[in-house]
């Protein structure tokens, strides 16, 4: 494993107009099903309006993922920046953070890469199927409790309240705990089997353009490191946000990996949530065998670098900036951007 | 209600770098509820990871709506240019059309204006909440030969086929029916009984704003007349893409609307789809008393001016360009844009 410099680049200007050729949209990875046997029904499709019958039996696509990009007039990035959510979100993590400043999608389009923000099969602007036709399972909705105690790292067990005069936050942390409800609003619904067709349309994503660079968090995790281990043509480097998972040593060979860089980033609080503790572990191992088979990997516990209070929303916490900032060094580091 | 004159203004030029001074979003609009008495759960995050334990019952937002603005360094619009989609579609059908050309959010931000793109309750990126916990019932899921023979018009009764050989389109269709599945991509589910949400969240985003043109298409066109008069001093024009449903005249005064401009545009094939046949002359009738109680409004039937095959999809058929000009050229004339 390599380590990094300090930060010797300017921040980007934030203030300066981007200079944008194209602002657009596309899906990718569907494919077509027929439903059959379903009861008729009826709708008022607006207010005052006709009633409408519904058939709800016939063709629809699933298995799409959307994908949003600005493009730049003069990209200084060597390739474009593909920024992938976590579980239970969509691309929104990297628009305005909850406090309002400028996030992740803003941070890189200053720095000179052409963006790709997608919303994940099920998520967003992807749309999602019927269950138990299409998918096989009931959705799960995020509570706040959940997200405050466990997956987001706010504060310990038995700190969130519905009352925000009675939360409690660990000491120290970063994130904005006064806009709780903003970041909740970000909140989608997730579904537990739809791994497959997520990893198909992610990896279809990567077929689709020459070359990329794939920017995860969490869950997305899980997905731009296969991505990389079925293109490792195409895919140039691969940024992992605290991943919650990764592929298993066991059953797959880190070898083709050995021309793509690896980074992995990692906030505070890790040991005190037994989520994160169990899940650690599966990522360092197959950071370990990235680093056994000669892949150029970096591991960066924040605190160890006295950045300490970071949650597992490190895109929206206060010091975004500063982390955009230690991973864009990083890129630099790897002559990924001019 | 008057005429305008033939187009005399330059189509935006769609080649040159668009000055953005920021890209960002927030949502509006959501409420705080608690969930009770649910079934624990568990699930798996990510592909060999690990078994987390899942209490459904707790806080969660409803009701949210998601907006994504792109502001320009030196708009020449005199208020921000809202975007408001139709049924069982998100803010995707303003961007990339499905035969690739550039949409309407590229078109108006090219003219000028600030745009703000929004996904209504429940679509999108807004998410959705639990039924019946929250919503009243289960969603509908758009179906290609709904959205092909009914509610887009782009074949008549019986035209549709899964094999795309054997599709029979209107004569004259001006959708690019070769790219149905890029259109299909774009659907997503909706509820019946979510119309007091949607509309809440619409009023909340008119009240952020000190000023709005609201552009709005089907489903959104009886929430934009709407919002028009819950905020007569905020709305300065209301421009109505074939709306589904309008205010009902024997409810609603007009009077207030006076010195907001209004616009209708409607396309081809109205009078053999039975769900427009049953539906227009709602808007017709609101559109009457709109005139009748002297506010400045005007009718576009597109076939009346030569401009002939448009389905109910004026901003994806393959003269959304002219249709967008059309809208551009009104707007001229009322000065809101310089």
């Amino acid at each position: 494993m390599s380590t990094i410099g300090n930060s010797t680049g300017a921040t980007p200007g934030l203030a300066a107009p981007l200079q944008v050729c194209d602002i657009g949209s596309f899906h990718v990875g569907g494919h077509m099903v027929s439903l059959t046997g379903m009861a008729p029904r009826s709708r008022v499709s607006t207010a005052h309006g006709a009633v409408h019958p519904i058939d709800p039996n016939g063709e629809m696509i699933v298995g799409q993922m959307y994908v949003q990009y600005v493009k730049l007039a003069a990209p200084r990035g060597r390739h474009p920046l593909l920024l992938w959510h976590g579980g239970g979100m969509s691309g929104v993590n990297w628009e305005t953070t909850p406090d309002g400043r400028a996030g992740w999608q803003m941070f890189f389009l200053h720095a000179g890469f052409d963006v790709f923000v997608s919303d994940a099969v099920e998520r967003g602007r992807a749309s999602w199927a019927p269950y138990p036709d299409v998918y096989p399972e009931a959705p799960y909705f995020r509570t706040a409790r959940e997200a405050w105690e466990e997956t987001f790292r706010f504060g310990p067990a038995d700190s969130w309240s519905a009352d925000p005069a009675r939360r409690h936050a660990h000491d120290g942390l970063r994130f904005p705990v006064a806009r709780m409800e903003a970041f909740m609003n970000q909140f989608v619904p997730r579904w537990g089997g739809n791994d497959t067709l997520t990893q198909h349309a992610y990896d279809a994503l990567i077929g689709r353009l020459d070359s990329s660079i794939v920017l995860t968090h969490s869950q997305g995790g899980n997905f731009g490191l296969n991505a990389a281990l079925h293109a490792p043509d195409r895919i140039k480097a691969v940024i992992s946000l605290e991943p919650s998972g990764a592929p298993d040593p066991e059953h797959y060979d880190p070898t083709a990996l050995r021309g793509i860089p690896h980074l992995f980033l990692w906030g505070d609080y890790l040991d005190q949530h037994p989520f994160w503790i169990n899940s650690v572990p599966n990522v360092r191992r197959w950071v370990e065998a990235l680093a056994a088979a000669g892949v150029d990997v970096q591991w960066i516990d924040l605190p160890s670098r006295g950045i300490t209070g970071n949650s597992h929303a490190l895109m929206a916490d206060n010091n975004s900036d500063l982390i955009a900032e230690i991973v864009l060094d990083w890129m630099r580091e790897k002559k990924l951007v001019s």
